[in-house]
């Protein structure tokens, strides 16, 4: 494949040219407080920016905020915080959104119309802004300071999440803040994209939003969003070369990395998803429509019944078959056709005798594959989830307390 | 309310005049060969008959053969059998479906046409049809037999849920299969009504929506069902009086009982759903419209983070909003009032103050509610669900193994 991106080893969203970082412990949840839970992103000089957020109609107020800061197209700091969602928090909460972005404004010496906003954790508490105020300015911003800021907005995150990329003279680099469990009502997911490739605004947005839809997207159900979930992408064109816009000489390689990394973020959120202990990759084919394929490969990576038969290792594939079935898409049993690892478990709909000591080995692994093969088109979508183990539970039984 | 139902104590499947039930051990999954697992409901007389399924694209064998069989609104027998769901199993299985209902007919002396069955267990694997040949004419049809019957049907559940009512000199019966953990890929839901009023058809069949609307499809969510989703009804007029039809003299009694007896039937599955140690019941007020109430209702029910929140008696109300505010229901955040127990917990979209500990008890006990006010109209709905425990992941790990 031509404009393969490249992985940069220790990568993050500080390694494209231009961008610092920084976060502090705040304490915003008490019990909390030895960890970083505030930090912010910066880009030295002015940005093309574009976001993509929770299409749930209880947003956050740092969600509102931030969709009217980006209507223009720019921005150049974000400053972020873990331990509290400032969701369902009404005019306080919206006062505070905007508080905390003038602090970071000034900290940061940008305008405050050019600094977003995003929270995460729990949902109804307003932030506790006089340790916010104190705060802020200990951030101490640096061009090593990524790998710390994606610390700072993990919340039930195991590991933090961060890459980068290079192609054709740019680097995108990135972190992200797990979406829980990867489930219809997912936790929030928070992922903060950077490049010193010089893009134009209306086609960063475009991009955005196509490496969205096969990456994050694929790893929950459309409109099953939290009340904070955002994603932002800030480009400062340092590299340098021509400018990145629609049908331009770099707009192929460019949007191919950000496909690469936001997959690879994705997947990584995935195999961390709350309690979980395996990576499911579902693979759809031959379905009739894009469309078709995405909800297919969706339901079953979604489907509480497959997620907890690969946690058990039981080769229950008539699951995997019923999902399909309630996904939406079209679907014909007589023509579906099913993998599990690299072993063949259904044909023409019915099951064929197969090795099951193999499958079994496949699903004790830590990355279960699972390939659907529709035969009714062309069409084909991947999605990603995990196992759903009773950590999950015990986890999300006791959030707030 | 005129034409209340009332409960008739210890009531069943066979307490309408002229219905009769059995089961047996057939062992149709060997290792649960000391349970009853095979089972004939028959009436005495010729019934007019209807029936609900799955709408998920791959269907069970018997779900196929009774939609076709109940096309002439009539039926006198059902064979029904857990251990098994006979789905995903191609011709083999729908020759097995066949067999097993002409065998019950020949036991039963009544038409195979007039025979429906109804399979629920694990998918993909064909019924063991020589047990099957061995066991059904060792089946004893008696006016007690419905309660044996309720418990060869159950698979996780771990009660039988029957009931019976009357009103109106006729008596309506029925008995369920529980509904897994009553979520949008749950396990299989089966329902056998039966009644002694005389009912036509048309209305018997429209009836059975309107109540299935309110309970059944009320405790999960839309066309998010599992292969084998049953649920039939069979009225054989043996209590006598006139027709009961549309806009007759007891139509709107007939459609109140019924009602009852299936959300009645609905609620006890969800507190018996894989895991639960609480039933919880949504009720949704002030919608903009039946289709909002019914939508926000279900994705309180159904969310994950709801039902973990319950399960540890935390008071995260804020996951309810969330749930609400990606149901595709029209929400107006500043509006929502929410309560849990009799506690008022968001006024006007933003957290009142309240009394956690009193909050907290009624999260301890063992029927939670929740009520949404969305404030928006005049439509309102209630929705059943279960908290998510540890225990239901166990259960679901490991279920054909």
């Amino acid at each position: 494949m031509k404009n393969e991106a490249e992985f940069i080893a220790g990568g993050g969203v500080t390694t494209p040219r231009g961008f610092l970082a920084g976060a502090v412990k705040a304490g915003i949840k008490y019990a909390d407080r030895r960890r970083l839970d505030l930090g912010i992103l910066l880009s030295e000089t002015p940005c093309a920016a574009a976001g993509l957020f929770t299409t749930n109609k209880v947003k956050a107020a740092p969600v509102l905020l931030d969709i009217d800061r980006l209507k223009k197209g720019t921005a150049r700091a974000v400053v972020m915080n873990s331990g509290g969602a400032n969701a369902c928090t009404g005019k306080q909460g919206m006062a505070d959104a905007i508080e905390t972005a003038a602090l970071a404004a000034r900290h940061t010496g940008v305008k405050p119309e050019e600094t977003l906003t995003a929270s995460t954790g729990v949902i109804g508490v307003t932030l506790p802004m006089e340790r916010i105020r104190a705060a802020i300015p200990k951030i101490v911003l640096t061009r090593e300071g990524g790998h710390d800021l994606a610390l700072a907005i993990m919340t039930t995150d195991t590991v933090p999440k961060e890459a980068a990329v290079k192609a054709d003279g740019f680097t995108i680099g990135g972190i992200l803040k797990g979406a829980g469990m990867i489930h219809p009502d997912l936790a929030t997911m928070l992922c903060f994209l950077t490049t010193d490739a010089p893009v134009e605004a209306a086609f960063l947005r475009k991009a955005l939003r196509k490496a969205a839809d096969i990456s994050f997207n694929m790893m929950s159900v459309d409109n099953d969003n939290s009340t904070n979930d955002t994603a932002v992408i800030m480009a400062n064109g340092m590299a340098g070369g021509g400018m990145i816009k629609k049908g331009g000489k770099r707009a192929e390689a460019f949007q191919e990395a950000l496909n690469a990394l936001c997959i690879y973020l994705a997947k990584e959120s995935a195999r961390d998803g709350e309690g979980a202990t395996k990576l499911i990759e579902v693979k759809v084919s031959g379905a009739a429509s894009l469309k078709d394929a995405r909800l297919a490969a969706r339901a079953i990576a979604g489907s509480m019944l497959v997620k907890t038969a690969v946690h058990g290792s039981d080769p229950n594939w008539g699951r995997v078959l019923a999902a399909a079935g309630r996904s939406g898409a079209e679907v014909t049993p007589e023509k579906m056709e099913l993998y599990i690892g690299g072993t063949g478990v259904v044909k023409d709909g019915e099951p064929v005798p197969f090795d099951k000591e193999e499958v079994v080995r496949h699903l004790d692994g830590k990355e279960v594959t699972i390939a659907l093969n529709l035969h009714l088109g062309r069409w084909a979508a991947n999605a990603w989830g995990c196992d759903l183990s009773e950590e999950y539970v015990k986890i999300n039984a006791e959030y707030t307390t």
